[in-house]
């Protein structure tokens, strides 16, 4: 083994600066689409919050009522798993499972909360035909929001919606480095995209929107977050 | 908004090329710090099942007995989660909560196993300290392993060893760019980052480590896996 001089190749990953506080009714994919120069294969990663304001995802909440939260909570839950004193970790109408229904207050106004959009992969439909619309260039897109886990400590981002790129990457049948038939073979490459955007967006920075450059060009196809992520109940052995 | 020729900065994720097939009693700290020249604040990503066989972790197993995998599972588990078909999911001695107590069998010769290092956290000190010595570089390393997830189709690499960075970047107290304090405050970056560096290791492509560049230079602090990501059984609502 040498050393060389490493060229780095492989993935980059870049926020978007400048975009503005969005507010409802926004054109956000045109904003999106306007905002950088995308190259064919990029996926552009995109926080839900911002697609949930765009879209008017917004609902009133009296900030002086400690259970208003929990209400919405509730409300937006259709299976409760889990209470623990404010914490709620419930099944959405999207079948998410996530802590408090993908509702928290951060980064909206105060006395609003913002929903989870209706239909996130088609939320990234709409940016990537977009994107396509104005450039001429066929990106993957991916809405993100960010999930605790159970047995682990922190949250990290996890995609919500997709387009453009297959959310699964399927190496069933293939074989390892030593020719032996893998064992784990689906692996969620939009969560890793997600999470890897993440680590450049932040939470507090404004940043809302990332690119991760450099992903495999056979990776993009068709597929949703809906289709090929979201586990059935019956598939699940915790719930 | 302009558009501007974007000249992307934030993260650079690559695989390190070139590493010879692990045996065990490798000295892979030493490998892995002179197959690239580091850069401070680089985040090397080592997969699990490298360092397990560098370090002798490996079990003899019957290739023909279908019940052998299993044995050695329930023999490295502490407490069985789920059942179901040829799948147990539980918690190893570690702490972690995943399928077949970490144990499989791919990259591994016919006829061994490859149970989880000991103690992935001292794993990754290792090859940090090594590193220092032979670059006089200060990077952080992160020994990765692929975990599924209830609820969600499709596995993710996460962090089960670190060294050098943050397990978790600790929010609570900021505030958004709304100034209203966040919600969503501990984010597991260990585990972003092992994610990140899946995309471009791929499960079958022989390429076992691979360097993010780019971190901000405050998340490199003390701190390992088992302290700060694995979750005690008293705080989790799913054990």
């Amino acid at each position: 083994m040498t050393i060389d001089e490493q060229t780095p190749t492989g993935l980059n990953i870049f926020a978007i600066p400048d975009i503005p506080e969005i507010q409802p009714g926004d054109d956000l994919a045109a904003m999106l689409a306007s905002s950088t120069i995308y190259l064919p294969h990029d996926v552009l990663v995109v926080t839900q919050k911002v697609v949930s304001k765009a879209e008017g995802q917004l609902v009133a909440i009296d900030p002086s009522d400690p259970l208003a939260h929990k209400a919405i909570v509730e409300q937006e839950s259709v299976r409760i798993l889990r209470r623990r004193g404010e914490l709620i970790i419930s099944e959405t109408a999207h079948g998410f499972v996530c802590a408090n229904a993908g509702i928290d207050l951060s980064n909206v106004e105060r006395g609003q909360a913002a929903l989870l959009p209706v239909d996130s992969d088609r939320s990234a439909r709409r940016i990537r035909d977009v994107v396509r619309a104005q450039q001429g260039i066929e990106i993957g897109v991916i809405i993100s929001d960010t999930f605790g886990r159970p047995w682990r400590r922190g949250v990290t981002d996890v995609a919500i919606g997709s387009a453009g790129i297959g959310p699964i990457l399927d190496l069933r049948g293939t074989e390892d480095s030593l020719g032996r038939e893998l064992m784990v073979t689906e692996v969620a490459v939009v969560d890793e995209i997600a999470a890897a955007a993440e680590l450049v967006m932040g939470k507090s920075t404004g940043l809302p929107a990332a690119v991760v450059r450099g992903i495999p060009a056979d990776w993009f196809r068709t597929g949703s977050v809906k289709d090929d992520i979201v586990r059935s109940p019956a598939d699940d052995l915790f719930r």
